[in-house]
């Protein structure tokens, strides 16, 4: 399938950014990480003062035909549920993205339900729900194609209206179960290790999910040298279109905050792709489902925060809009050691 | 000396908000340290509703007569250059407090400068810095108690001007050595051990500054029982200044966010001279400087954010700010799962 373009990280305007944080009163480097990530999106932007007055989340929702065998805490029906909840604002990631002054886009990407009904939802809506994949692929390779082709779809009509920096999330009853596969083909890491408990398995439910997942990956077979493939047998709709998202965000040099599990997921996709896209992913959480880890680390991205959410929606993006924005803003705004006349280092 | 009336911490507003969170529209649990905080900040306001429209910064400047031992890599004068650059807007402080919307103080406890010209700041010069501690104590006794009073007194004055929640910070070259002899006084740990490289020491100044310290305990003999005869010993005007902050905070439960090292000395302080305090700190982030962590582990805190800073000035504890808003804004603005229509576990 035809990509969008990425473009290079602006090394020199990453360079900018950080002699001007040698120069900013205060000892150089004490601002630690937000010094780091203040040159990373000097580099993605391609300015030397990068800002972001205009934010938003883009969740992608999508159901599971794994929840038939019992992979989750929660019944399947909770993700049309909680659409319409995303569509009240009565959400967690609503709260959080209006604290922040963000926008929400909700998007169906394959909810098995009818939402004609439903003001203000994105409709990509690619099949009521993925088949099984413990009996089969999750999907055709056209469908895909298709979820990745409408996350960048997604991502084009948002910055058509304006948007300088992006959080993804999801919503999708199950679908840790998928991100574990993928985490798994990804990793070679044993399916035991990177599974966890979703949002609240107990001890025998966490043994069965784990059983499933490598029951899926047996029959199917996914093929790591070809993410599509990984997508088509061990994926979902709304992980395509996160995919999707990344790519093209990416295209038009808008830094991605990464939420948790399943956004990482979908960047292991993503950098499989395109793989020169790795320099515009932030990842703005470590989340307490135990194969995040592996995914960060195999995508060598340090957190931002560590606060043990285990929800999704965008939520750990969201809370870390104000450190972008802190990161940004003493770059921009603090005077330099010679404008306040105060002495450097003896 | 007199000290405020801490009030108890608010159990039964805290189990209003944890049950609360038990019904909102989110696996319980799944907003990991945001809920306990929610939690704690309800306990702590004694309401089950906690907000915090009113935010403020106190930045507490004073000098160090140590600093003649050769313990700092800036020179001295940078404390007087800073808190000009403080009242100018043009520090780190200043940004992430206007980011936040908080307003910043800035409070003269002892620098060794002629400040009448400056407008803006609050005048509590209980002298023009500290004497050499290493060559006895750094203060008088009365000095101690009139550092800690000042402090209240500030705390106090930002209250009555309205003020939901405070975020303290401080200035002053030099002061991460009497911070480190506070914490080895309380915990024990050997110098070498809770001793860090302040703004930039190398290897051998490192090496200075562990024995400066370790001399300054050993000819003081500062009594561990007695809190202002540590502070007397081995403290600083600012950091008495931080400990009144907390002190006259909590006694109107507000909130206290600790930023680094220093605060956290400041806090060992305070909870040696009112135990009943402890429940109203909030550490806002680990420091990288390394005796932070024992502070920490002594105060038996968690922090929400550790991004390698290394900076002072309050600029952990303003970063954390808009962690507590998203803390109590999930808390009281998501929908319930009966007000949404949300299926509960199965």
């Amino acid at each position: 399938m035809q990509l969008p373009d990425i473009p290079d990280f602006d090394s020199k305007s990453a360079e900018q950014a950080r002699q001007r944080q040698n120069i900013l009163t205060k000892p150089s480097g004490s601002l630690g990480q937000l010094e780091t990530l203040s040159i990373q999106l000097a580099g993605i932007c391609g300015v030397s003062h990068p800002s972001f007055p205009r934010k938003a989340v883009i969740v992608m929702a999508g159901d599971h035909g794994v929840t038939e065998e019992g992979i989750s805490a929660y019944p399947a029906a909770v993700t049309r549920q909680m659409v319409i909840n995303f569509l009240r604002g009565g959400a967690a990631i609503n709260v959080l993205a209006r604290q922040a002054r963000a926008r929400v886009i909700v998007v169906d990407m394959g909810v098995a339900a009818d939402f004609e009904q439903a003001v203000g939802l994105v409709q990509h809506k690619i099949a009521n729900g993925t088949r099984n994949m413990r009996r089969g692929p999750a999907m055709d390779r056209l469908q895909a194609e298709e979820s990745i082709r409408a996350g960048i779809e997604v991502a084009e009509a948002e910055i058509a209206k304006g948007l300088d920096l992006l959080a993804i999330g999801e919503m999708g009853i199950g679908n840790t179960t998928p991100s574990s596969a993928i985490t798994a083909v990804y990793t070679g890491l044993p399916v035991r290790q990177i599974t966890g408990r979703g949002t609240g398995l107990d001890d025998s439910g966490f043994l069965h999910k784990v059983e499933v997942i490598e029951q899926s990956i047996a029959i199917n077979h996914p093929d790591p040298s070809d993410a599509l493939d990984v997508l088509t047998k061990v994926g979902g709709f709304e992980i395509g279109g996160l995919t999707g998202l990344i790519l093209g965000a990416a295209a038009h040099r808008i830094p991605v905050l990464l939420d948790g599990f399943i956004s990482g997921a979908a960047a292991l996709l993503a950098v499989e792709l395109e793989p020169r896209l790795k320099p515009f992913l932030i990842a703005s959480h470590l989340s307490v489902e135990v194969g995040h880890r592996a995914i960060l680390e195999r995508l060598n991205l340090r957190p931002l925060l560590e606060l043990d959410l285990r929800l999704g929606e965008g939520t750990g993006a969201a809370l870390a809009f104000p450190l972008v924005d802190a990161a940004v803003n003493t770059l921009n705004e603090m005077a330099t050691f010679s404008e306040a006349g105060v002495s450097g280092k003896e």
